[in-house]
């Protein structure tokens, strides 16, 4: 079995963006990449035929989801996540953490780990650092996180501080606890230190000292302006090994990846593009474009010209439209996968931009072209969802 | 352009079951055959590439609901349905006359035709014989069916006769009406006469000797009782001429297909096998199965041993539950496959045994070991998507 290996193809002169490549047991991973969500054992209405149609290299599922239903012991029985769900490249599988956080009920935390009740049938469940690594290892991902916790926005600096030293504490703890499981499986650390600067710096060497062999950047875009996002990075990226993949974890949008990226981030992962496309919204070089508008009812072309994805070359946007504003099951695929198409698309021009040296030209490009959903926008559709969310897991 | 033929390929020496071939502009349909629904130019959760890998050799589409959303026009703009939707294959549209009845509100009969008000914004529409001819004409079906009244189960007598003879003088206008429009189209005749022997029988004779070139068999499966709805056929089969295809309207489940066939008919339609799916309900050899019972929870085969749909071909039942349970968008496609695999996979055994002058036997061990859904679980589950349908359609 392949062990993991990361290789720095080529890095741009002007920024901190890079080109690499990831070695896993279950494949090659060009960076930077895009990690469709699949968070329960499957990216929503999407077959694992199309995600490796569409480019797709390596997935994301939730240890929180999987471990309430169907359970780590029941996909351990079927070989693992990869058997179970039908998809042979790469997985990453995150600790679960954030998830206690935004779901999880009458949370209790202690030194120990974090006790919780879940929100499909009320049962209590208790997630230690070593517990997360158990659990990891039945699911059997490729790349695992360890349990961390996740300081809210805004957060006071005594607390934010205490969360990332405790965090810490329970990294040493999985790095430990990881040793009697699976050694095909890379764990990956997770720095912290919410919205100080000198907490993301410390975090940062911190964790970066440890021996992970990869990082994920935790603790961002859970409600703060971009500005502070990218404030964030700037302080953390100086103080990574350069030798190490970075993963910038649950971001993000098509200027996200663009911007990010010449902050030196290699991995993302966001529900975003299959979210938004279930509520019509999709991807063009030009902005995102809601299809249940009438200007689509009878656009002859597809959804953006020039576009490979298996909709746009096979379907009018009035079609798309049509099935969007009817409800129809096969609009959430369609719209999915021209979104996913879109951000992997986006990863590889991105990757081709910093191999040629023509990263900061691309990303004037991009960003001069692209008009992002204003933070106001963003901030109501975070609602929403919130709101939907608790509804739905009541 | 290849014109409508039917020709039969082998009749059964004990029963009415026969073999068939028709070919029509989009291609050429062996029968029996079942035709999966797509209601809204989509067969719910299917892709038109799938739809040709589990075998469908002609789907259906309703022209009430296109005419209303996204319009026949429109449709029409775009080259008719084939393109719209990107289906290559043949395609049949009904005439919308049922749908008026089960779905449309504030009915106005009278002889010119019917007014109704949208399910969808409650805006006003005239069907009359000629208008509906030439909607299809623009949706551009290779078969299509002309506007009928189709009388409720049970229905007085006299009720029955004044419907179907209403529904007669409607067919003839319909004939007349086709000629200005697009002439590789073809043009089914439908039998009515509710549940009377002698209207039935007369029905079957008028019908039949009109100059439509296929015949489809209307009223039934409204909520009668399984033996009424096969002594109804046992009327209309021996009236009707030997050449042209036998269409069974709305019918239907897997020991529907296999006793009719044997009562003569050669084609079918039903939404029934993707409804069911999306419930939870699968097919197999030996009757339905509910996905999400625990018996699959950690089912390691596929739904079906021996089954060669994508879904069985892929996936362990475990996993099948899994997304069912947790009410997953794959969960709907891979259930729709199964099943609209089963239907086809069914038709083409039947096709066999009938070439191979086996039916009767085929027809006995199929009986003999697929338990149906009893009356009473199809009067429920009748009832509960009426009432999901009309809380839907407000």
């Amino acid at each position: 079995m392949t062990p993991f290996t990361f290789t720095i193809d080529a890095e741009c002169a002007e920024t901190w963006a890079r080109a690499g490549t990831i070695q896993t047991p279950h494949g090659t991973i060009r960076t930077p990449i895009f990690m469709p969500v699949g968070t329960q054992a499957t990216v929503k209405s999407v077959s694992p035929e199309e995600l490796h149609t569409v480019g797709a290299q390596i997935i994301l599922a939730n240890t929180y989801h999987l471990m309430l239903r169907p359970g780590s012991q029941l996909i351990a029985s079927f070989g693992g996540l990869h058997s179970f769900m039908h998809w042979d490249g790469p997985i990453l599988t995150d600790s679960g953490g954030f998830q206690v956080w935004s779901l999880g009920h009458l949370r209790k935390l202690n030194e120990d780990g974090v006790t919780f009740k879940s929100h499909l049938d009320g049962s209590f469940h208790t997630l230690t650092p070593e517990r997360v690594m158990e659990v990891e290892a039945e699911l059997g991902a490729d790349i695992i996180l360890p349990l961390d916790i996740c300081a809210p926005y805004p957060c006071p600096p005594e607390e934010a501080k205490r969360a990332m030293e405790w965090t810490h504490r329970w990294e040493e703890r999985a790095l430990i606890a990881k040793e009697q499981h699976r050694p095909e499986q890379t764990l990956f650390g997770i720095v912290q230190g919410a919205f100080e600067p000198e907490l993301r710096k410390e975090s940062a060497r911190v964790i970066g000292n440890m021996p992970f062999p990869g990082l994920s950047i935790g603790g961002l875009s859970v409600g703060e302006p971009k500005a502070k996002m990218w404030e964030m990075l700037s302080y953390v990226t100086p103080e990574l090994p350069r030798n190490k993949p970075r993963h910038f974890l649950g971001v993000g949008s098509p200027e996200d990846l663009v911007i990010s990226v010449g902050l030196g981030m290699d991995m993302f992962d966001c529900v975003l593009p299959t979210r938004v496309a279930r509520h019509g919204g999709l991807f063009t070089s030009t902005g995102r474009v809601s299809i249940k508008t009438s200007r689509f009812r009878s656009a002859r072309g597809p959804i953006e010209e020039g576009c490979d994805c298996y909709t746009c070359q096979h379907y009018s946007a009035a079609y798309v439209h049509h099935l969007a504003r009817a409800e129809e099951q096969l609009y959430y695929r369609l719209g999915s996968i021209h979104n996913i198409r879109f951000m992997l698309r986006l990863a590889s021009q991105l990757r081709e931009s910093i191999i040629a040296g023509t990263y900061p030209a691309f990303r004037e490009e991009f960003l001069a072209r692209y008009v992002p959903a204003s933070e106001k926008v963003r901030d109501e559709q975070r609602e929403k969802w919130k709101q939907a969310t608790r509804a739905q897991h009541g």
